[in-house]
């Protein structure tokens, strides 16, 4: 298991109430795929969604995200935290 | 006090110790802005550092990283958390 830092873009004008719909849309399926994600940060004014989760690769929290309805625009494994 | 996201691009290779004394000298100054770096993480293999930070704004967030040595390619506000 790995984390991960996970990105959308495009998301303007995204609600505290969508933001949660769509987190927890991911915490529905994730144990699927044995994904956790742990935490999800918006900024509604440039569109940019970030995910942090723990998971086996890159591919398995891309498709959590697919599934849900919201495939990430990048992926990367943060294997270095501070 | 808001949330901030930020992101360093061109980070190849970065290792733990990098990051950690990078980080330091972030937490170093950054009183002087009132701001707090909460947590970095990094990917080494595509460069990208993300730094989550409580600031008044996001110049604060850039100043304590441009006097620190390491400037960030993008500072978002991130209000909404899930």
């Amino acid at each position: 298991m790995a984390k991960f830092m996970d990105i959308h873009r495009g998301m303007q004008g995204i609600t505290a109430d969508q933001l949660l719909e769509a987190h927890q849309a991911d915490l529905a399926i994730e144990k699927d795929e044995s994904v956790h994600f742990e935490h999800a940060w918006a900024d509604p004014e440039s569109g940019t969604v970030y995910c942090l989760s723990e998971a086996p690769s890159a591919d398995a929290v891309q498709r959590v995200h697919e599934r849900a309805g919201h495939r990430a625009d990048e992926v990367h494994a943060v294997p270095l935290e501070a």
